[in-house]
């Protein structure tokens, strides 16, 4: 694929999202890079429903606009994506989503600073794993506004496992291709929709 | 986007609204503004899965049906819209949902007078607000099939973040855009769905 | 609409409805009287998610295939469809539900032989009722896989609300047109629906 | 339907599954057995929500690529799928899905070893039965990486409703067309969302 098509192939990914109840609002923010390097990013406010290829902006590894691009205004989580891809040279794809689950349960679990899930099969979709018999944590951090202070909070051995909470926020997750990831988001997303059913259940 | 197209775009966001589970059953309203001034309402009774620009009509400040809508039936809830507009005259459109949280959350709490949300990222969502870090409340007031009586309830004071709860019937919001008022309406259906999760939990 | 346009505009809402989660694994049947009275009904067994306007079949007021659909079999409840027609003959349309809500519900409350739902706005949805402050009452009759035993169970005075569930099996709603057949079936899923988050809640 | 023609809507019912929430994150695997008796299998790793027919591969009995396949890799529960065609040699297709709620109480009963269900019309959706009145089970095993161990577990006798869970993990169904495995895999998975309904209302 090229530029343009991965543009709109991510555009169509973002609009599921929405409809899957990931992304109301306008919130959530995404990006991707390019084979140059370039950050490619989700313009600020856009209704995720109607996300299109022209609502994506290019953003230096700083987070400010590329100079075509200088009139635009780049998502209010830009950092968090520069921070991420600096720590993690070979991620070329970071989402985001905001489901009810993330934002209870990053809420209820911020004291605790984690998520611990246990033999899950679907732990198999996280890159690295190649067994259920384990357990993996999602770690939580309070939210702000300031995004410095933010990514100050995100300790790089912690973030191994491609994802991470913040709290009343939602899930952030990443991975080398666009195609791994949405597998980790959609990891993350599934053992918190079975986490929050057994809290329903009362049985944890 | 002309009218022509501003009614069929609302249309089609009505569309969805139903297949979120927002409008079952015939139920909720729909209002906007063109820059005539004039209120375009959505007619009495029409199945939202189906809701067409055909099923739009025009009334004046006072919910009165315009000549050429003479022979059609607004909304039983018009006098809401009417009054809305009133107050806040920048308002340029009124949306209104009936979602099952919306409903069941407005009965559980019509005795305390309104919903608290507390640090969710989400309240940025709503105009005014750049933080997370705030309280907002969402206000309800008890059901009535007189409209003007349920428009005594509702204190213009208590309705500065766009939206109210009527007990055991739904949720309005609105905005000075459409894209603003659809934006405040899933930000408190989302803060709804948060709530009611959390007191499934028994968190709360 | 003439009656090939009828029996796509109904096979359409069948697909709806199974994409709704209201009609599993081939459950569910649907039936509608054209202007010569005839009944037009579901043939047994038909996949919902792909029912098409070549599944439906014709039976007489008795419930036997008229002649050109003597090879066909109709569905196991059309004995079910026969009784109402024949006990309220301004009937055009009968749906029925097969949901999780409905399923559960209906043998939760079996022994209270109904499920009362009070104050609810949606309650205006049924034909004949202008507000909300009063209390409708959903009956539920046993299961049987004899249809005129389950039809004996049936009192005609408890079913002026235009439904009735069948314990641990679903909900039947019906109407004068299809269009108020569906907001009636509408009705009364919304219902279950707020009921069964009352339960989780444990607010009843 | 030709072979092409399976295959094609074999892949459009894989990603409906998807959109179900039944197949996140590149789980999940599915097969049939075309006239001449080869087993037609998802390949490994496929996001399921662009589940297309270039997906599909052949493997012989024993679960090995054909030669035409040679350099792809087949599913990674493949034997599973060889083991059920051995045993019950009408079958003509096997599904599987990773439900919330499948993975969820597949966990939660595991040492009871199976799942019971009693008195639900949906059961008669399984091939066999013609009333609602009995109890069904479903079986549970262990989850496994090893697929000859997890083979083991499974009971042929137990397997007589065609059907049965692994610990959160998911289900598998099957049966002698692909309309019958999937009208099996929809009544497993509605009955284990009335119950996980059931267990949050407390209910049982």
């Amino acid at each position: 694929m090229d530029e343009l098509q991965q543009n709109q192939a991510l555009a169509d990914l973002i609009q599921t999202f929405y409809h899957q109840g990931k992304a109301p609002a306008t919130s959530t923010n995404y990006s991707w890079r390019n084979p140059a390097g370039e950050i490619i990013i989700s313009r600020s406010g856009v209704d995720k429903s109607q996300f299109s290829p022209q609502d994506w902006m290019k953003v230096d590894l700083k987070g400010l606009p590329l100079p075509e691009f200088a009139h635009c205004k780049p998502s209010a989580e830009t950092l968090i994506h520069c921070f991420l891809y600096a720590e993690f040279p070979d991620t070329k794809c970071i989402l985001h989503s905001h489901s009810v689950a993330a934002t209870v349960l990053s809420g209820l679990y911020l004291n605790q600073g984690a998520i611990a899930f246990a033999d899950y099969e679907v732990i198999k979709g996280i890159r690295g794993h190649n067994t259920h018999d384990c357990t993996v944590k999602l770690p939580i951090v309070p939210n702000s506004q300031d995004m410095g202070e933010l990514c100050d909070r995100l300790h790089p051995e912690s973030l191994k496992n491609f994802g991470f909470l913040i709290a009343r926020h939602g899930l952030y997750a990443w991975g080398d291709t666009i195609a791994e990831a949405k597998r980790h988001l959609e990891v993350w997303e599934f053992l918190l929709e079975c986490e929050i059913a057994l809290l329903k259940i009362q049985a944890k």
